[in-house]
């Protein structure tokens, strides 16, 4: 599939059928993480894999936006110090979960991003230091069930050209 | 290309030929933007696409992270209300953006990911009303030279599994 066609085909899935994600998998979306852009290539981010079972219903339980039984999920975080941005940390956490999202669906799997957690639940549940701050979970299975389309602005709603408000003609046709 | 491809073969581009960026290839990155996840599907998003040459140096002169002649930067902002939550507005962009950067990657072009900008200068110079917030801006064009990859910390250094500081075997083999 193309970039493009990834892109417009890409859900967010919220049921999983039971089968397990290969550990390969789990790595070529780690990966594709791992290559996102940030800012000033700082890279504060950890990445915690859940497929333990336990620890997995531990963390969905401290999850009220986590839906569906997925068979792993990643748990993004920062580590920063006192001179970090957090505006540009967590622009980069959004560069690399969507790496994440495209990377699953490629692979024929499918994910939710989820902001909907208890934070202290979180840390406690992958016994993380004072430092580390989950920022978000991303669920990650084989769909079972694929959702419509959920309805999207069209580009002329929400494409300026040169100035704000002004309609850019050819986008309206382009949709 | 493949997304894994693209994904690894993507360069913050920071010099650019002059050529011109067809509308086209600009719409079908807006779109690929357009089609990004948002949380709870908000997309409170806006794209101002700077063609307009006096624009885009206005752009530049209150952008003290743009680097290069662009021939073209789309800023995106966010049009918010009181119940927004900031966080998951600004992992949106970040969303968002990504889509961008790839897209452009995928049609030959490049850009980079601006978030050093004077606020209230974009805003004067895009003419924007109070209630939008530029976030960051992107540049793109077609690349004079792509730069060498940055260092990147391996799957080893930034992956736990089920834990925090508990590191995967297999990721050391995988980088």
């Amino acid at each position: 599939m193309s970039l493009l066609e990834l892109i417009t085909s890409r859900r967010s899935i919220r049921s999983f059928s039971s089968k397990l994600v290969d550990n390969e998998d789990l790595l070529r979306i780690l990966n594709a993480a791992r290559l996102a852009p940030s800012g000033g290539n700082r890279q504060k981010w950890k990445f915690i894999c859940v497929t333990d079972p336990k620890t997995l219903r531990m963390v969905k339980n401290s999850s009220p936006g986590f839906y569906g039984d997925a068979p792993a999920a990643i748990v993004i975080g920062l580590e920063e110090d006192d001179s970090s941005d957090k505006t540009i940390s967590l622009l980069d956490i959004g560069f690399t979960a969507e790496n994440i999202l495209l990377a699953a669906h490629s692979l024929g799997l499918g994910g939710c991003a989820i902001a909907s957690f208890i934070t202290q639940s979180i840390k406690r549940v992958v016994n993380s230091p004072d430092n580390f701050e989950p920022i978000l979970i991303i669920s990650i299975g084989y769909p079972s069930k694929v959702p419509k389309t959920p309805k999207k602005k069209t580009l002329f709603e929400i494409v300026y050209l040169n100035e704000y408000g002004k309609n850019w003609k050819i986008a309206e046709e382009f949709t």
